[in-house]
């Protein structure tokens, strides 16, 4: 027996997210079921516009909306222009944004350089990166915020790589302890960066 | 600095899923502006139907279409007449009828007596099994299955007390070490059932 053909396809529909298997969407299906009206057309309504009324920066690469393009970062001039921060996705720009304390330029990647995948330098946001470097020549350091994982590194060190010998400064973020985190929870590779990267106090 | 608009309103959507806290939502709506433009309008267009396109069965509780109705279940006259499975929710009903092994018919509570919640007899689809039992003579056991959990428990407890003067025989399905499974793995309060509800070789 079978779902009645609205839900089945409700729970079809769910199923297609990412870590959301056949039991989870069922159970969220029905939630749905008892979900207000109004906010069931609400996110019916958010799907569809998330889908049609945004695009990526022409400049940066970051999420923006169809109407402020370039984004609204791009556009600021009162930020440093002089600074571009490399990072894989719109949500790094968003974390980086709520800390204050950063007030240059970005450039999102939309992705990282990972050969097991198949994902070369010009399958990401990087070509628009070097085009971007070479026409505005004021900018004189990239700071490379990939993640730490292998593709990560990888990344950055291709960066480093191909941006040096052009004379910009290529600084990556520093690793180390998580302010607030117990050395001994700390995993090993994390405490070998902590002791290479020891400061003077 | 927040997201763009439509991003925003569409990981609130995902935030009032249950279980889904904000990062995972900013997860999903960044993995929505990815998935395929038709994947999105029929995830739109699935939420709406599944919220506009059913109801509940007017006999038994069940979900089904607004063009359904009563069910295809209550509408089956080859299915067993005489005996009603009392289930918690809908999708107890479709795990029931995978097993093609029961070919009664069925009462969907769609809730359980839970003091503690403040929902008594009158807050759930009970009162209309009373009306069903009393119209339909012809019914002369009820099983009930609701979950193994105090609220389930309590719940079959009411349906026996209620009913048995009645003279309507009350089953409640066996409680015991699922099939597959390994005794000490099994906890205690089950390992006590299965004891209980010992049956002779």
């Amino acid at each position: 027996m079978d779902y009645p053909e609205p839900i089945a396809k409700l729970i079809d529909s769910y199923t297609k997210l990412p870590g959301i298997g056949s039991k989870t969407a069922t159970r969220l299906a029905f939630y749905t079921l008892g979900m207000d009206e109004k906010d069931v057309l609400d996110f019916s309504k958010s799907l569809v516009s998330a889908k049609k009324d945004l695009t990526f920066c022409s400049v940066c690469g970051n999420i923006t909306e169809n109407s402020i393009n370039p984004c609204v970062i791009c556009r600021d001039v009162t930020r440093d222009q002089d600074t571009v921060f490399v990072v894989e996705n719109s949500r790094d720009v968003m974390a980086m944004e709520n800390t204050r304390d950063y007030h240059g330029l970005y450039h999102v990647l939309n992705g990282v350089i990972s050969p097991s995948a198949g994902t070369g330098p010009e399958d990401i946001n990087l070509p628009s990166l070097i085009r971007r470097l070479s026409e505005h020549q004021e900018i004189d350091e990239v700071i490379v915020g990939t993640n730490v994982t292998a593709e990560g590194e990888a990344t950055a060190m291709y960066l480093a790589r191909l941006l040096k010998p052009a004379g910009i400064k290529v600084t990556r973020l520093a690793h180390g302890l998580a302010v607030g985190s117990d050395i001994d929870y700390a995993d090993q590779l994390t405490l070998i960066k902590a002791v290479q990267g020891r400061t003077e106090l």
